[in-house]
């Protein structure tokens, strides 16, 4: 690739632009965010070629342009630099809602651009470019979510990019994708936000408490609830229905669980308890633990 | 010590076994279990001067007895051992509920012998001697519920033995700490259960994409999940009254952000997900995350 332009520069999109520096995978990497501050910082860090505020400049000379912005952003962020964008340039993001991303950024690319939907499925609980480091993508999945009329080609080059990064790709249907991390990602987190959420609201003495003697469970909930807030309020107001599908599953389970404490039905208790082990076995064997 | 005698050798017993044995907090350490593959594992670890399957008699020399059984086996131990302890000697356990463990075996100590109900907050997904290790309660709280009519000596003792192990010593009335550990330790646990349970409960074709892309959130849940079945039974059944009050409370907030989601109410999902940053900060502020 002759030019790369990362728009968005959080943790994900600093980490990428650390990769495409270290592996010198663009000969040139624009950086841009609408925030004054985060540019400021990328600045320092000095983890891109060119560094701007102005996303229609940014995205003028780009072969690639990566959207890396939080998902209830990526509409008003195509709707500005899709006409700047070069014909036959590729665009792709890494949000983590396919479906609904679709949705809002290729009305705005028609024929001109060669869209390839991505997301990397990777992250910490910061936030923000100084958060970024090079092997946040090391070992990790992107799933790529291409549609009907995406060009092969740019298929290839997306999976390059983030092959070089150390990701191993998966093609996907979006809203199957959306299904699948609506379970493994966006329901943990929901669950994890809210009981956080609830030792927030414990009176003071008992909250104290809570955090002093968090290592027994809760902490685990703290980490994953630490995460953006802006990222996942958007990925919950735009994956809605494979979350909410998910959620009721859940209740479901938490009620029946929920009786057999209060009846006392050890039986059921051990079943459930016994059962979970499988799965964590798996993970361990597929080096994903 | 001189002989201080374990009753229940898994991940916890085995784990204090290794720092009486390096430490050389007794003269003469005693290992228990009624299961002779569990008795038999432990010969092979040589964490112990004597093993046997025989309870009466591995606490009839004791000066201090640790009983590190399942919640739900305590009475049974207790009624089996208490006839052949020596008089005045210290009884101490390892229990995660404290109510309920008290009401278990203290009609059966009475003036003989000296209770100090104990528990160390630490463990791992593991189960079973093998696991144990040396470093488990390093840097850890055990909290101590001693009764009105705890001698202040028997206090001691039980203090002296956990700081030694590397723990850190509260002392906490015993409905205060399930109410505490309810919410820091059983309904985390409870809440993991059930969603690694939901997923279990998927079709297979999904469920091996869960476990494929489980880093994203799910993994963590996995490793709570694989916890002890035998212990978790136990601990939901003998501490029903807090964690059903506060599952109450989680199932009202959760049901918030359900709401809150289906109208696509994103100021209130972002407000909540802001406001549980809080907490992480303190507990990394507190060396406890």
């Amino acid at each position: 690739m002759e030019t790369i332009t990362i728009v968005g520069m959080g943790l994900i999109g600093s980490s990428l632009a650390r990769n495409i520096k270290d592996k010198k995978l663009a000969k040139t990497l624009i950086a841009a965010d609408i925030n004054e501050e985060v540019c400021k910082k990328v600045i320092e860090l000095e983890i891109a070629d060119i560094i701007t505020d102005d996303l229609a400049r940014a995205v003028e000379d780009a072969d690639m342009v990566v959207i890396a912005v939080p998902v209830g952003a990526m509409e008003n962020v195509a709707k500005d630099i899709v006409p700047y964008v070069k014909e036959g340039a590729i665009i792709t993001d890494t949000g983590s809602v396919k479906v609904s991303v679709i949705d809002a950024i290729k009305p705005f690319i028609g024929a001109k651009a060669e869209f390839v939907p991505a997301h990397p499925i990777a992250g910490t609980e910061f936030s923000g470019p100084e958060s970024g480091f090079t092997e946040l993508f090391n070992g990790r999945w992107c799933v790529l979510t291409p549609l009907p009329e995406t060009g092969i080609k740019a298929v290839e080059e997306v999976t390059k990019l983030w092959e070089s990064c150390g990701s191993m790709v998966e093609i996907m249907d979006p809203r199957h994708h959306d299904l699948v991390l609506g379970i493994t990602s966006h329901l943990p987190h929901l669950i994890a936000y809210t009981i956080v959420g609830t030792a927030n609201e414990l009176e003071d003495d008992i909250k104290s408490e809570v955090i002093k003697f968090s290592a027994s469970g809760f902490r685990d909930f703290t980490r994953i609830a630490a995460s953006d807030p802006i990222m996942w309020r958007d990925v919950f107001l735009n994956n809605k229905e494979a979350v909410l599908e998910i959620l009721q599953r859940f209740n479901e389970d938490l009620t029946a669980l929920q009786r057999a404490i209060r009846k006392g039905d050890g039986d059921y208790l051990y079943r459930r308890f016994k059962d979970t082990r499988a799965i964590r076995k798996e993970i361990i064997e597929q080096g994903q633990a």
